[in-house]
C-alpha cells in the first residue's frame, strides 16, 4: 500500500485510522474555510479538497519523487436545512443542543484523497452521509453536557466517541463518519485500489 | 444515581459505561450459559438476567443495606437465522467471516437490570438490535484479518471497533450495542430514572 498523508489536525480522524490498522503521516494544513456553495454537502467537499491540494502541493515540494495518497476530510452537522459547525461558545453550545435533542439530523463528512505520483496529482472526492438520532433532552442535561467541555470543538456541539453516547437513540451509515471520517468506504473506495 | 455493578468481564462492556461517564464497580458471574429458548432475541435476555441476577444474588449476601442497580448483558450476532458466538478456532472465524461479508446482519444484546432495594430485587429487561452491512471481502482479507486475532474472543469474529471498522458499510441503530452494551437506552430507560 502507497504510503498516507493526513491533511488534518484532528485527534479523532488520527485515532480512526490507527483503529484499522493504516500507517500515515500528519500535515495538517491552513487554508480559506470560506465557501460559496450553498449545499453543505459540496462545501464539505470543496473544504476536504482545498486541505488534500495543500498538503499535496507542500508533499510535491518537499519531496517530488515519492509517490503517496493524500487525505483531507472536513465534517459538519446539519439540522433542518441549517449547518452547524463547531460552537464559538458556551451558549452556542446550548443552543445547537437545544435543536438536536429529540430529533434526527445528518452528518456529513467530504473526503478527498489526491494520489500523488511524483508531481501529478489525481483527486477523488465524495461526500458520506449519516442520520443521527437523539433522544429527548431535559435543559438541566444540556447543560450538564455543555458543562464538561466535550462539546466545545466538535461540529453539532457533541461527540458521539464520548460522554453524548448516551444520547444517540440510533445512526443510519456509518459510525466512524459522524467521529470524523469515513474510513470504510476510504478503504474500499480508495486505499484498497492502490 | 444509585452506585451501578456490571455483571461482566467484559473489557469492551466496562469501557462504554466509562465512556459515558459513569462510576460503577465490575462483578463477573459464572452462570450456566445453556438456553433452550429457539428465539436468540430471548436467548440473550435470559442470560443477561442469569448474569444479573447471580451478581445480585452476591450483591445481597455481601451488603443487604446498600441499594444499586445491577446490570447484566449478553450479545449475539445472528446471520440468516443462524446464531454466531464468539468462535472456537481461526477456522471458525473465517467461516464466520466468509458468511457476514457482502451482506446485513444483526447483532443483539440483551439486558438485564435488576434494581436492589435492601434485599428486594426488582428486574428490567429488553433486547436491543442494531443491523449491521458488512463490506464484500476477498479471501486473502478475510484470512488477514483472522491473523490479527482480533475475532477471536468477539461474537461474531469481529470487533467494530477495531480493525473491522473498514469492512462495515453501515448500521442501522445504536453502535454501541454492536460493541457490547446499549449504554443510551440503558440510561434513559433505566439508570436516569433512578
Amino acid at each position: 500500500m502507497l504510503p498516507i498523508v493526513l491533511a488534518s489536525a484532528s485527534p479523532r480522524r488520527r485515532a480512526l485510522l490507527e483503529q484499522v490498522g493504516l500507517d500515515f503521516e500528519v500535515f495538517p494544513t491552513d487554508v480559506d474555510e470560506t465557501v460559496q456553495w450553498e449545499e453543505p454537502v459540496w462545501a464539505v467537499q470543496e473544504l476536504a479538497c482545498r486541505k488534500a491540494r495543500a498538503a499535496a502541493q507542500a508533499s510535491v515540494k518537499k519531496d517530488p519523487i515519492r509517490d503517496a495518497w493524500i487525505i483531507g476530510a472536513d465534517t459538519v452537522v446539519v439540522h433542518r436545512g441549517k449547518v452547524l459547525g463547531k460552537p464559538a461558545d458556551r451558549q452556542a453550545a446550548v443552543d445547537m443542543l437545544s435543536a438536536l435533542q429529540g430529533e434526527t439530523h445528518s452528518v456529513y463528512t467530504g473526503v478527498c484523497a489526491v494520489r500523488k505520483q511524483g508531481t501529478a496529482l489525481r483527486e477523488t472526492a465524495f461526500t458520506e452521509e449519516t442520520k443521527v438520532s437523539v433522544h429527548e433532552m431535559e435543559m438541566w442535561e444540556i447543560e450538564e453536557y455543555a458543562d464538561t467541555l466535550e462539546p466545545m470543538d466538535k461540529a453539532g456541539a457533541y461527540a458521539i466517541q464520548g460522554i453524548f453516547a448516551r444520547y444517540i437513540r440510533c445512526i443510519e451509515g456509518d459510525y466512524c463518519n459522524v467521529v470524523g471520517l469515513p474510513v470504510a468506504r476510504i478503504f474500499q473506495e480508495i486505499l484498497k485500489n492502490g
